[in-house]
């Protein structure tokens, strides 16, 4: 039988770090064919994707991803801890039998002690993120201080202020909770941090570090950092849609949707705290792009992954009482398939826990509202009108990509 | 004591017709002050005014307007039931004991026999009504043609089918309701029909037919249609702002209220009717103009009116749930006035039913919620970002015009 490893990613844009995930992944769980769950247009920090999930795809299945699955916005522009456990939870329902994940660390050993640790120690380690946030500090830096005060005293040593270190003890933490069926891996991340801004030497670079350089200096100066099928995918894309998307395209609606309702409104927005709405309607009457907007809105209290993700469930309507606790996830959107995924599909689809979504049908519009209604507020931040119209449309009408 | 006329305005924009209008209603209420109800930037069919509410106020009272007030835009975007009543309401309560207004008719007895008859047969009224909207009519027809049918045959000759007629109507009726202190008014409308869209041989043209001359052939075709204070005003606006408000310079925001919200959400919007959500989705997907999305979405079912005031409603994020029945007005809002309607305010705002609101501080932001809004959508359709800032700023700085 095919077996199946998981990963979790965002591929915004696939890089080299991704590829040596991917043939590390195969290597180290024995698997045969690896398959991606990936955020569809908006990301897990509240951005935009540089290119569409389309694009995106293309270069997942090109650099030997065989299946990509869009997880869905509801878990996609969540805090870690949904946004992992939607994942593992995709991941399961296909028959993953592994996951692996990038981490600083690069043992899987202290992920699985810190869970144990965490879940006989709840009360004192909630109580102590409590204090911490009390005294000043963000939900996660008090949280990774918490257990670094806590639990290293315990010998569980694992540095969770470490961005990576954290997402996989989310994974650990879902696969003890809703897939205990799955085995994790972990491997070392190589070179530089994950916020890190600068393009690295070594050619493995961050993805943060490729958008910038990619906004700054132009696609030319990231073509040792991307493999050439990313390249040329992310050139293709320049030249269809005339830009990569960033939050400055999608000032204009922003802006609108701040103007365009009352601070009664604005309170009912997923992760909207009362106070902030004065403030958001005041800066957007006065703000002329995202930048000066972001600046003059930005507080000690409010870090700026959860203004922007603030603003991408604005841009997109969603509300508190639509996303009311832990969902399960209630489908498989397949986005694209290599040969071999094509294989395991075929093979393996009855057994799936949810039902495979390769198009969209009038029956299934509903089931995806969200997700179509994201596809299409990213595409009306296209400025050129062909483009726009058919990124419009793709989400009705595009197959799954098929690599060949 | 000074005595105040009232009367019922959109000024879009203001022509020699309504010049007549004001003339004619200082002669026949022998009041020393005329007091208007303006609409504010979204008018009674569904549609941005040409220009912005200070410029039209301006237009007013350089052409014998002693005050303007603003009509919430809770009564001005409404059918005309609510809108007269708003309006009549406002009248009463800022002190004018007369209100006149243009009918085809031009005298006021038919008008108030109908009223009385109507408060008769009100049940008889509305089955009639009722069975011809089943039989296909609009609601209007359906409405004019029952009273046709059974009112004339009881004498009271009032020939509803006329716009103008209807209107008034309405406003006799507020009368009746809310105001019996005040004395109505009529004066026969000249020349053309309120609708006609061909300029008129004598001058006096309907706002109709001028804001066509004014998007097709430009501002100079309309010089001898409007007074010299209307041209100049709309001259200085465009060298300002660099264009005539037209729905087309909404269509982008339209487009992305359709698009970023499921069908449920858009159910919830004041006056949409289930069954055409999906139609809307569909058709704002497909198309790239105003009048293409129009053209594609407008039925036998929905007037090309009741559909403008759906989408006005849409961009203004208008639910349902905000127009609970007939609210009454709360607040006077002033947005200009001359000399003698300075004078007048002075001496009698201590008699006002309802608070004058002639600048709006943080205190009166939520009460004017939304009002404000729909100022900050107005101005989010005007392209040149220094006059779009100044428009966003303007409800919340500008003081009251004052004409010297």
């Amino acid at each position: 039988m095919l077996k199946a490893a998981g990963i979790v990613v965002e591929y915004n844009p696939f890089h080299n770090g991704h590829l040596l995930h991917v043939n590390e992944t195969k290597k180290v769980t024995g698997a045969d064919i690896v398959i991606a769950v990936m955020s569809g247009p908006f990301l897990q920090r509240g951005e935009p994707a540089l290119v569409s999930k389309w694009a995106r795809t293309k270069m997942a299945l090109a650099s030997g991803v065989d299946i990509v699955i869009e997880l869905p916005f509801c878990f996609a522009v969540q805090h870690a801890t949904h946004f992992a456990s939607g994942a593992v939870r995709l991941l399961d329902a296909i028959g993953c039998d592994t996951l692996c994940f990038g981490s600083e660390d690069g043992t899987v050993a202290p992920f699985i002690n810190m869970v144990a640790w965490k879940n006989n120690n709840e009360q004192l380690l909630n109580e102590k993120i409590k204090q911490l946030s009390k005294d000043g500090l963000s939900y996660p830096t008090a949280t990774a201080k918490s257990y670094d005060l806590l639990a290293d005293n315990q010998g569980s040593a694992l540095d969770l202020s470490q961005p990576n270190n954290m997402l996989g003890f989310q994974y650990i933490e879902a696969i003890h909770k809703y897939a205990p069926g799955i085995t994790p891996f972990t491997i070392k991340r190589q070179a530089s941090g994950y916020h890190q801004a600068e393009l690295h030497q070594e050619k493995i670079s961050s993805a943060t570090s490729i958008r910038k350089a990619i906004y700054e200096d132009g696609i030319t100066s990231v073509s040792g950092h991307v493999p050439p099928e990313t390249y040329s995918g992310l050139l293709q894309y320049y030249n269809h849609v005339k830009q990569y998307h960033s939050w400055e395209d999608y000032w204009a609606l922003l802006q609108y949707s701040i103007l365009s309702q009352s601070p009664e409104e604005l309170r009912t927005y997923y992760e909207m705290e009362e106070g902030i709405e004065y403030r958001l309607i005041d800066a957007a009457r006065k703000a002329d792009s995202f930048t000066s907007f972001m600046e003059a809105v930005k507080t000690k209290r409010y870090t700026w992954t959860r203004l922007q993700r603030i603003f991408t469930h604005l841009i997109n309507h969603t509300k508190k009482e639509d996303f009311s606790g832990n969902t399960a996830p209630a489908y498989l959107r397949l986005l694209g398939m290599s040969q071999p995924g094509r294989s395991y599909l075929q093979r393996r689809k009855k057994e799936f826990g949810l039902p495979l979504i390769s198009r969209v049908g009038r029956n299934d519009e509903q089931l995806l509202s969200m997700d179509l209604k994201a596809g299409r507020v990213y595409a009306m931040g296209v400025t050129n009108k062909a483009a726009r119209s058919s990124l419009l449309l793709a989400d009705y009408t595009n197959p799954p990509i098929i690599q060949l």
